[in-house]
């Protein structure tokens, strides 16, 4: 399984050369982890495992390659899939497209960890997010 | 040679986990580039070679590694300096580190670009901004 | 008539203090102009009119209202009526609620202009935008 | 008494149509006030006030004139006064300028209050930090 999604490029999300600002990339790549968590994971929403289980998803590794710039008015898809499901970490592997023609824009991997809000600390993950996110694992 | 400036971490820096948002440490990032350029490459200015030249400097691959969390107030002594001066590329490497004890917080490397902003195909560096580059190359 | 859409508040919308940090709303804002542009008045996009025409909407006058915090999480309703429409001025009155209880989070007056990008001085509306945007205003 | 600050316009502060994106300027209005609290009231820093007294200081009512655009590169001198300090209450004057002759670019009215993260009420200034804002009212 896949976890998809659209968005559209705004103003806001571009630069003077005209093309979307990189960092404006991970904002996106940050609200595709969230939604994937209210609506793909849906155990508990982002803002829940924030505000109710003082959790956080901080990011401890990121790489990416930038295929193509993206432009204002264009619309990209949005793929999230799992590389690998450790204990207390989760490597995720995103996808951005030009959703008219499939075309590789932006790709990620990104490690992130469940970690305690307070401590700062890594987490095992509970049992029941485990076993929502497991479908998403790309299969070997 | 290393180019050094020192961020404060702002509230608007920051994310609801009351940490550095990690979209934020790539607009400092970005920033410190541009600072790089202003005063330290100092052959044009950041602002002047996108308005003058019509040359941007998209980046094409990003690693970081995020070790420990910054904080709301914290100084951040961000360091640039050059891994791989190529014929059209750039690679950067950057440390952010806490102002205070040197804790190393983010390391990233960066591959940039000289691109045309019309064509958006890369060309090769122009001599006087190489030469005026080469010694922030690490020392090997 | 009214041009409405849904905006569920980010994780990257917040700020420390555990609501929508007050630039973020502006950012939302002058997203749902975008899209009124898109999809309501229909004639130009957004992008379109910026790519295309050369032109730009600058906002010259800005008054806001906050009433009340939004928490990450809320799905806010991003309404948009037409105030007065001048001959190269628009003055637009923007109502952020609450979508589950409709609860006026945040209301504000946004005057822009349509100008060019080249001049930066602002032209009369085309007639074929202003016939577009009139059924927006608020009858009196 | 007048508050001033130097900000010089980033590639990160600039839109597509080349100027700094309006959010972008209540962004560094933020960080003004920010820096204000820091070095110009100094009673505590606006990182201890959120995280130690667990207070915050959200805006309630803005009022944005937007004069001239501000271009990348550009330096702008952020003047920072108070209109009327209130019990809870506090407006400020901002005007941005050009810091090389002085245009006016954006002048804005911003009241906000002193109130509790916990229960979002607002609260009566403490004295000392009343008594260290004093000398930044506008003289009548």
């Amino acid at each position: 399984m896949m976890f998809e999604r659209f968005h559209t490029v705004r103003f806001s999300d571009c630069d003077p050369a005209g093309i979307v600002f990189f960092p404006q990339y991970l904002v996106m790549l940050n609200t595709n982890v969230e939604c994937w968590f209210d609506t793909g994971v849906q155990v508990v929403s982002f803002s829940g495992l924030h505000r109710d289980l003082k959790m956080s998803v901080p990011t401890v590794h990121l790489e990416c390659e930038f295929f193509a710039p993206s432009f204002h008015g264009d619309t990209l898809a949005l793929q999230l899939r799992i590389a690998r499901l450790g204990s207390s970490s989760l490597a995720l592997e995103h996808c951005f497209r030009d959703a008219a023609d499939g075309e590789l824009r932006m790709q990620a991997k990104q490690v992130l960890v469940w970690a305690s809000m307070q401590t700062r600390q890594s987490e095992p993950w509970p049992d029941d997010i485990r076993k929502a996110m497991t479908p998403f694992l790309i299969s070997t």
